[in-house]
């Protein structure tokens, strides 16, 4: 049960937005900026930072539905977000990929844990500095999100089908913002 | 020197709007509706937690800057701010604001160190749901801020009164964009 009076049955963040819309509308809006607009990451690339940074900590409600979503934007190409979940280092990334994952991984233990060699590394496989500020944009995001949501104790599905669902709804209308 | 190039001069957070203003925009709404807007705490215990989780994180440039504003919001209580920079345990605190405290250093943590009991001592000194959203919340979003401005190394200014401007400046007229 989650820690405050929230809708039951609704799952994870979107239980949280019902109670605190004002709040709500803000973090949708920056979900939707963050991983669909404009960026030299791909969605699926940007939902698999998400991924891999959720899964690190252990927040199993966001990494279960990010990676649903990442897996539809992967498409036959979804295996690689199972291999990042299991073990990055050996998942099937670009260098560049691997780099960029690398320095979310350091912004999820803490902002000064990234170097200027992580940086220098990601540049050497073709890293812009868009690139490298929408991964520690997206890790430090996903470092509140994960921490909203279970700092609340917020409603965890455990039937896998449900995020399957959640990962079709995001990767084709992105974030919006659910009926109230 | 900043991980991308930003300008020079332009200290922590201000300068990554400035680099990317579609999401510095959603970020200073998101603190002016968390720290300012309605809310059963006041904007003075509400940056006290911003002050704390930054510190806990070593973000110098927040916990500064935060700290600042804190001390103007607090008055001729201010002390209670340096008191809980150095030892929380130990500061002059409501039982209710100390219990939330507890909370917030755990959401810095992880999300999931939170436990039914620390929810418990809160509500048993007066926390409501909205005192308990609104703590894990900031918390949460603070847990990001450290990480954007220390993930791409920002500016960090070492001289004490710049924070004493931005502490004044924050507390007076909140969170607005900063004119580019």
């Amino acid at each position: 049960m989650a820690h405050i009076k929230v809708e039951e049955e609704v799952p994870g963040i979107r239980s949280l937005v019902m109670f605190r819309p004002e709040t709500g509308k803000q973090l949708y809006e920056m979900a939707q900026i963050l991983l669909r607009d404009e960026s030299p990451l791909t969605p699926a690339e940007r939902e698999l930072i998400a991924t891999h940074v959720s899964n690190r900590n252990e927040c199993v409600f966001c990494a279960s539905s990010h990676a649903a979503a990442a897996r539809e934007l992967f498409g036959d190409k979804r295996e690689v977000v199972d291999c990042v979940i299991h073990d990055v280092a050996s998942a099937p990334l670009t260098p560049k990929m691997q780099a960029l994952l690398t320095i979310a991984g350091k912004v999820q233990i803490n902002g000064r844990e990234v170097k200027p060699e992580d940086i220098a590394e990601a540049r050497k496989h073709g890293a812009v500095d868009r690139d490298i500020h929408d991964t520690v944009l997206i890790a430090a995001t996903f470092s509140m999100f994960n921490r909203y949501v279970d700092g609340l104790a917020s409603l965890t599905p455990t039937d896998p089908k449900a995020y399957e669902e959640m990962g079709k709804r995001m990767s084709t209308l992105g974030y919006v913002l659910p009926k109230s």
